[in-house]
């Protein structure tokens, strides 16, 4: 496995009688015979060359990264083997981060924390505005995020020594890259929702902020369109479907629902609003998951049994309980197929927490919104559900979705259950493979050309999907067998 | 010819329904499909990008450098036809530089001035002992190189925009390109004499404080080792003899006098310390070649006959003034062939300006050094004085050094006067050819192959050649067959 960011020990003769090239070239020649291929050395480095080869009598260690070709990143006296990475999801809502340790690919800490844009806006939407031909604004943003990724970076600089850190590899939406690389954001509200940039590859740590050591890179993971960005380019690195003759489906369900549908020759991405109920946001006891969340409901002889996080008193419902709570009240008869509640206008699971009609309503069409995806795709590509051959579902929520309660709700589609796979955080864990394999940076290279991206909310016929995704599990029962089955069981 | 520094006019679709790829991304991918390379985007250009291209409404000029791969500069709102580059020679005494056309090759202007490091050391040992592990020296000296190189470029901007300013390129020796970039130079001045860098090649001109716009790169001309630095390596490319099966001689004739023989298989260098003597440093009445300096004379009928630069009351006496002088002594029987006066201990042209015997003296040994270079040259290398094709003289002193009495002092070899050929200054004319052909890059790094470094004060034998040539023209008087014949016909 050809490595992207490494480092080299050089063990050379010193400058003799006879034998005086200089320095710099003397590493660079010794550097390009050993990896054979070019090796580009920055002006900075050429009198730190001279000085730690001089420390060092001859044996140094260079740090490099390969983009195309070599770059020399710095360079140690001596031998030195330590090597790390962080790689980091930048989500709208919270930042998840890993510590890598490059020689072994060992994880060797993690970290999360709340997205401090939060501040501004919880909705991505509120932080545009913030930022919507307004440099301070912009300005403003950007330190939030830099200073979330340093304050991750100081906690791991209690493991590790920061001067061995090379690599910072950033997984993150199109607007979230934009937000950490201060761009304007102007043309991505407006049709035709046009980026600054896609791809924007490697750039100097030190240049927004992160100044960690003078050298670092940071790689961020390419952006399809506006709204596509290193989270469905991390499901085509996670996933395999980018590789097999059969077609699969993903779906990466977090504040923002992003999708792809394909196989080794074609891949066809879409992004739907999924808004926040998805999370627990926009209902009236809904919640993060976090202590004090109901991630788990059961209704079992008339009454709610759940389970809540931390084990304290519940004080609201997250996004799988509350795709749990629903299930079990479509199954159970409390909530009809349209899904309005029998009774009254809400109900309560303790106490405290309850949900509304209106979030059900809220979450109704959200649930739409990925069924919707789902037809809408297969039916364009003239895909049937059952020639699926796999349904990868990423995102944090999706690690702890009850997969029976999402079919039940027609979240899911009725598909045999071994057909889910479950990824887990695509856009971290593809951060992490661009810091580690130079082979996925060409992965990515050549599947682009098979990338199609499709405006969901541009698309006409698109709305009746939506509405007859608007039923539980869905206005065509047929579509889902188990889920008929087990409510005239229950019946 | 394949440009180095260039711009490219670019009209492209502005994003669309159905088209909204990034625009750094667009411009890329246009620029690539056109310029058939890749092209790499800095972080910086990222904002610019977009806001030149809504400027220009979908039309930009983009400024590139080609360098195995194409780098993107700068970009303009609409056509921007100027393009520029300014090539310089940072001799130890002057500085030249040019200003160049990009588009038609055309010198626009050009300037001249003393380097001022020249107020910490006439003499470039002075400069190293004053920069010898002291950081604070060699920021001063740099800074002396940079001001003067931002004078000159400020000369120029009353001919263009500096905007279109695109790049630098320069020719120096390797002390003068340490000193320029701020590196230490303490290995040069012990043996085995290594330098820190010998290519350094392209770097941001703003980083080394030449901030005449915040893009434009600066070109480095390779030094071969110690003492062998941008200017042999400017007369490769100047010359054919690079590419001749026949085998030529080079020499450049500064402060410093550095030599090359070989043809397109093989290349020798070496460069003898030629001391200030050549320029008229050394000299009690010595001068540069600038106003009120003698630099021709005749002795007709007993008296001595002379030029004054600017035809002014003279002052002292230049380069090439003693040149001539010393022959017209030789040849009129006033010294001896071991160059000492006949008649007392000095000789008077005016009422002030007269020679010393220890003038000659020094001067005697440096004409010798460049003598026994070309004798153990070409001896080492088995070749005999007839069967050199050319004979190129560099440097500013060799445009205006009188051939005939450079052979009859023994400076120059005996050889067919048809086999000189007279440069000019290589170093400026290889600083502009890099910065316009894109050959010239690809030319360097193979004749690199077939170049060999020789250290001259490191040959054992070398001292008996440099014994030999003490003497006017040469000990052995068959070398100099014309000479011969001359003082024959005189005497």
């Amino acid at each position: 496995m050809a490595k992207v960011f490494f480092k080299q020990y050089l063990k050379m003769k010193l400058p003799g009688q006879g034998d005086n090239i200089a320095y710099v070239d003397r590493v660079r020649e010794k550097l390009e015979n050993l990896l054979h291929g070019r090796v580009e050395i920055p002006f900075e480095l050429y009198e730190k060359i001279y000085k730690e080869f001089e420390k060092g009598k001859g044996e140094v260690t260079c740090s490099l990264m390969y983009d195309e070709k070599y770059h020399l990143l710095s360079i140690q006296a001596g031998r030195v083997e330590e090597c790390y990475a962080v790689a980091i999801d930048i989500g709208s809502t919270t930042i998840s981060a890993e510590l890598i340790d490059l020689n072994t690919g060992e994880v060797l800490d993690s970290a999360n924390c709340t997205n401090s844009q939060v501040k501004i806006g919880e909705d991505v939407l509120h932080r545009m505005f913030h930022a919507f031909n307004n440099k301070a604004g912009r300005d403003e943003l950007q330190k939030l995020v830099a200073g979330d990724i340093l304050s991750i970076l100081d906690r791991f600089s209690k493991k590790i020594d920061m001067e061995n850190l090379l690599g910072i590899g950033i997984g993150a939406n199109t607007v979230m890259v934009h937000l950490l690389l201060n761009l304007p954001i102007e043309t991505i509200c407006r049709v035709p929702k046009t980026p600054i940039i896609n791809a924007p590859g490697f750039i100097k740590a030190a240049d927004i902020g992160i100044n960690v050591n003078s050298f670092a890179r940071m790689y961020i993971l390419p952006s399809i369109g506006s709204y596509v960005g290193g989270d469905v380019v991390g499901g085509i690195l996670i996933s395999d479907m980018w590789k097999k003759e059969e077609v699969s489906f993903f779906i990466d369900i977090g504040t923002n629902a992003e999708m792809m549908l394909g196989n080794k020759d074609w891949l066809l991405c879409a992004a739907g609003a999924a808004g926040p109920a998805f999370e627990g946001g926009s209902l009236e006891k809904g919640m993060r998951a976090m202590e004090g969340a109901i991630d788990e409901v059961r209704y079992e002889d008339g009454k709610f049994k759940f389970h809540v996080i931390g084990d304290v008193k519940p004080i609201g419902i997250c996004g799988t309980g509350m795709i749990k709570l629903l299930s079990e009240l479509f199954i159970h008869g409390l909530v009809d197929r349209r899904g309005k509640l029998i009774n009254g206008d809400r109900i309560f699971i303790t106490e405290d927490v309850y949900i509304t009609q209106n979030d059900i309503d809220n979450f109704m069409r959200t649930k739409a919104g990925a069924n919707a995806a789902v037809s809408y795709m297969l039916e364009t590509m003239n895909i049937n559900l059952s020639d699926l051959d796999k349904f990868y579902v990423a995102g944090a929520l999706g690690e702890y979705i009850d997969i029976e309660a999402a079919i039940n709700i027609g979240m899911y589609p009725d598909i045999p259950r071994d057909k889910f796979v479950i990824l887990g955080n695509t856009s971290l864990k593809a951060a992490k493979k661009m810091l580690m394999e130079r082979e996925a940076h060409k992965v990515l290279k050549d599947i682009k050309e098979n990338l199609t991206y499709m405006e969901l909310g541009e698309e006409e016929g698109y709305i009746h999907y939506l509405e007859k995704a608007l039923f539980l599990p869905h206005t065509d029962l047929s579509l889902y067998p188990s889920v008929e089955k087990r409510i005239n069981l229950k019946r």
